[in-house]
């Protein structure tokens, strides 16, 4: 439901106009020094003000509720609050009868009875990956380790409007008057080898599980990736080079058998155009049972792909920080075979 | 790890040439007909034999150990049993030294330290998937429900080797003496709206965790996928039609917010060439400490991805008849708003 | 970890003198009326003031902060914070060097490597159950159902400090200056047939897991508990009267096979006396490392017994809250047998 | 449901008449030495045999399906069956239609629909313990270490039938042709520090909950228990007398605030008599709709506690394996405090 993870466990809640959003962290090792100041750059990268980005501004400013003490992790749970100040939800109160085309509006209403909260998407807004972003952070800190060097997440737009330049993928939406989708690049260095549980819980696995939670996602692919089912085993296997498992080549992209080799771990993701487009639209009003012209309100991005790198970067880190605890936890008490 | 579900719960166990495959399923309604002659058919479609395949033959014979009894389910836990008899463990004795390129061999080394069974690829084999098409089998039944006609679950290759005729594709392999790869396309019909949960229990979260838990699955993308990302906005929503929410495209392919939407759930895997190629290749040698030539012993299938419909099917029911269960215990006690 | 539930899922987090206590539940079921109201007599009844309880007075007055929109629970995460306002943080620094009877401090320590709060027992306190309440007013509405009238849960004191009279108990506290422990029985009526999922998820099992993650329990038994290890057979044995189920007598305490029968459930708990006397004590002070003579510091009371019925309640509504919304999912699609 | 832990995961399943009853292992460390000579001496006690015991007789001989390579475990999951053979089940069928007082005769018809495996007692039947001993048995091999000296796990009947010398207590049930209880009290030496996760995971939490899925377990008390409830708080505190945590007395039980001191760890459990008495018993007859008289047919254990130790053993060792596998895991990479 809204946890993920089995040591490091990340749980989220809040609403896009609710009072917050928020994220609880159960399973932090105890002794991590940690601030706000550790949370601010990923929590800036989330935040619109560039180009093409939602007019809404919010501070973002974490608030520790708990698990903190003395500016260190205390091994209970770190509960982090962000106030929701920024809202306008009369916007949303107009268009109720209308579920928005992409938008969870339709099947929230049916899943919940119409109780849910709609303002703004309610718990399916973008809003509520603040949390995603703050507890990445930690995990990335987790996973660099005292010395501050130990495992890197890196991800960036390596498209977006189907244009390899991010600007001139931009500039086709606004030209268009429409949104535009992207695909990101996911890169991690200084991996250990052994993270990924099979069967069920391979790196993959778990990484595409956190992936797909992130809103408007639609695909994911590793290494080479669809392109490997294209290529010749010869042309695609890896071949192993030395002790280190280093690869000649990297076509697997750092996982083999659902387990981390030691290479660099690289996958891509695909991002739809934002739903919120601002171009004039048709569909289903619920109130006149007919189909309507209908064009949105409310403030959007016009590429929700430009926020997306350091969300993806956060649940990639989860990911590894809960398989690197996991994997650090088993015992090898008895000699090696 | 081995467990996947929150209330129909699939445990797989076994390795390639260990006394047996399994797999235990929990929290199986009580009172559904079940016998081996459900379960076989889907069993046959993942037995090689045809061209390209491995020329390893097992029975694939189910042997119910508990959770059956007069031909009905019970409620308690479903085991069932496929015995490994036409296991050939010497193949794989001699290349000990050598971490075969693609395969689990190096990583499971290290992370197991040498105390995993090797031979055949032990517990990270495709025959691990037997127990897995079992319970697919039992949990597509329970998705079609006692008429028999609800929910329909398909999966077929769209790609073999870059050729859209899998017998051209697969011609490719054998005239290079190379393996291949493929993309399958799975089509769900007959899915209720509301089956997903969000934030992180999203349908194309659990079924992409599912997804590469198969071994081989390099990547996966639902409706219209990594083309999405080239779509503006007004092109890529689906508008909805009336107030079964049908939509006159299917672009999201049938999941909006994470939750479905009634439409067609359709989504798309890429499957890598086998690892296991006839080619020469070069890797590592443990004992040696130098690069090798190597040629691969053992029986394989030239392209796994022809036996892996049944497969995808199966991951597919699971979840969905899990999420199914979950969905239908969210009482609605309270009048809709 | 601080999670409980599968589908009913209850999460706690917060230290005694941290910026709050607080709670989230995931999965409630949308559509429930629900305000601060509903919550503030159960909350009344855990709070101090009454003779014997700790002279440390906060409001708990609940915040939700997400999940509930139009007085009605949405479907979503809720949390609920409760501020801590009235700390004496001080008090605790002092004693640091002097892990006290009976307390967490020792082991506190020894698991997060001095990094725990400390203060007020930190995360351990039974502040925390606050938190608890507020889940449990909750769990008791859901049991209630719209008619308020399906399931009810009571717990009372039958003994404090050895006592029947809770306020003879108490005395003997205040006269020997000196804190004492109590027994708790807690009775649940109107239950359905069904509930509890053997073989590890029996009725007992969840509710005694939840029991005793109260702070200061000491043992929990069922129905006659260890008065029955020494009755025959013949006399401990519940004759069925009629279909209902109904037993002309209930020494099984409504839990036959670890799920319950439809009759009323019957469990009692002891509450060991609080370890904050007012005594002098002697103690291990880890700065001299000599044993010393030490007297509490902090505010306290002197039997935590009293504050229990509501914290029992409360756990035990958690615990059939879930295991109800488990049932009723279970499809019965088939004919019974 | 039917599985147990977070990291050493047991599952079991299977059915008093069924093919076999079993047990799934998953997340046991790779490279422990086993055999079933390891399991053997423990599958022994809880065999029948001695006085007072079912006639019923099984080999229980394990055999070893899947994780098991040259003798030693791989990583992978650990399935072991238990066949049976020496089943009446005609003594089943003839009662149907009367729910036996005391069994779970008829909430397992109600939950179950009527399909359940009603034979023996089916999935409820004290038959699927042999799993839980032979994976209690692997724990504590776990929990010994390749030292073979680090904890040790032993249970002991204190008081059969109300007498503390189960010979004379088992006497009275034969003297009275009726079935009795028993006491067992279970200690653990060697526990480290630290085990227990606060606030809902706490050592005694998963204790009691793993023993009351031990069939016919009515209460469960740590160290002083129920009589801890009219001691004074200055009389139950354990004093720490030096920095090993080692106490003056131990009323906690070798647990505070939830977690393992390093002290003895020592609990209680009752158990009742057996349901099936010989005794001429009254109930409601399902076809007649009329109370009628009823005596218990099949083969019984007069005291069923004779042989739970060895089970009480099992559940202990597997919860403190898991916390010993969870607590291990918590990485101290930052300096203590």
């Amino acid at each position: 439901m809204n946890s993920f993870g089995r040591i490091f466990r990340v749980s989220v809640f809040g609403e896009s106009h609710g009072p917050c959003v928020g994220v609880t962290i159960d399973g932090c090792p105890a002794g991590m020094p940690l601030t706000a100041e550790d949370l601010l750059p990923d929590l800036a990268r989330r935040k619109p003000g560039a180009k093409g980005t939602t007019p809404r501004k919010e501070a973002d400013l974490p608030v520790f509720s708990s698990g903190l003490f003395n500016d260190h992790t205390t091994g209970s749970p770190l509960t982090i609050l962000f106030e929701n100040n920024n809202t306008r939800s009369a916007d949303y109160e107009k268009q109720r009868a209308i579920p928005r085309p992409g938008h969870a509006d339709f099947v929230a209403a049916h899943k919940y009875g119409g109780f849910e909260d709609y303002r703004g998407g309610g718990h399916f807004s973008a809003r509520v990956t603040t949390g995603i972003v703050a507890a990445g952070a930690i995990a990335k800190k987790l996973l660099r380790g005292p010395a501050d060097e130990a495992v890197t997440v890196e991800a960036v737009l390596t498209e977006v409007g189907g244009e390899a330049d991010p600007e001139k993928g931009l500039q086709k939406a606004i030209d268009a008057k429409d949104s535009v989708g992207g695909i990101l690049e996911c890169r991690v260095k200084g991996l250990p080898i052994g993270l990924g549980e099979p069967f069920f819980d391979s790196a993959e696995s778990l990484l595409a599980h956190a992936v797909f939670a992130i809103p408007a996602v639609r695909g994911i692919e590793f290494g080479t990736g669809f392109a490997a089912a294209r290529m010749f085993g010869s042309e695609h296997n890896d071949a192993i080079e030395d002790a280190s498992g280093k690869t000649r080549t990297n076509h697997a992209g750092g996982i083999v058998g659902g387990i981390t080799n030691g290479n660099e771990l690289v996958f891509r993701i695909a991002v739809k155009p934002t739903s919120s487009t601002p171009k004039l639209q048709h569909t289903w009003n619920r109130e006149t049972d007919r189909i309507e012209d209908f064009s949105v309100k409310g403030r959007h991005d016009l590429c929700v792909a430009l926020r997306a790198p350091v969300i993806l970067e956060a649940v990639t880190a989860i990911v590894l920080a809960d398989l690197l605890l996991i994997e650090q936890q088993r015992p090898r008490i008895w000699d090696d075979a």
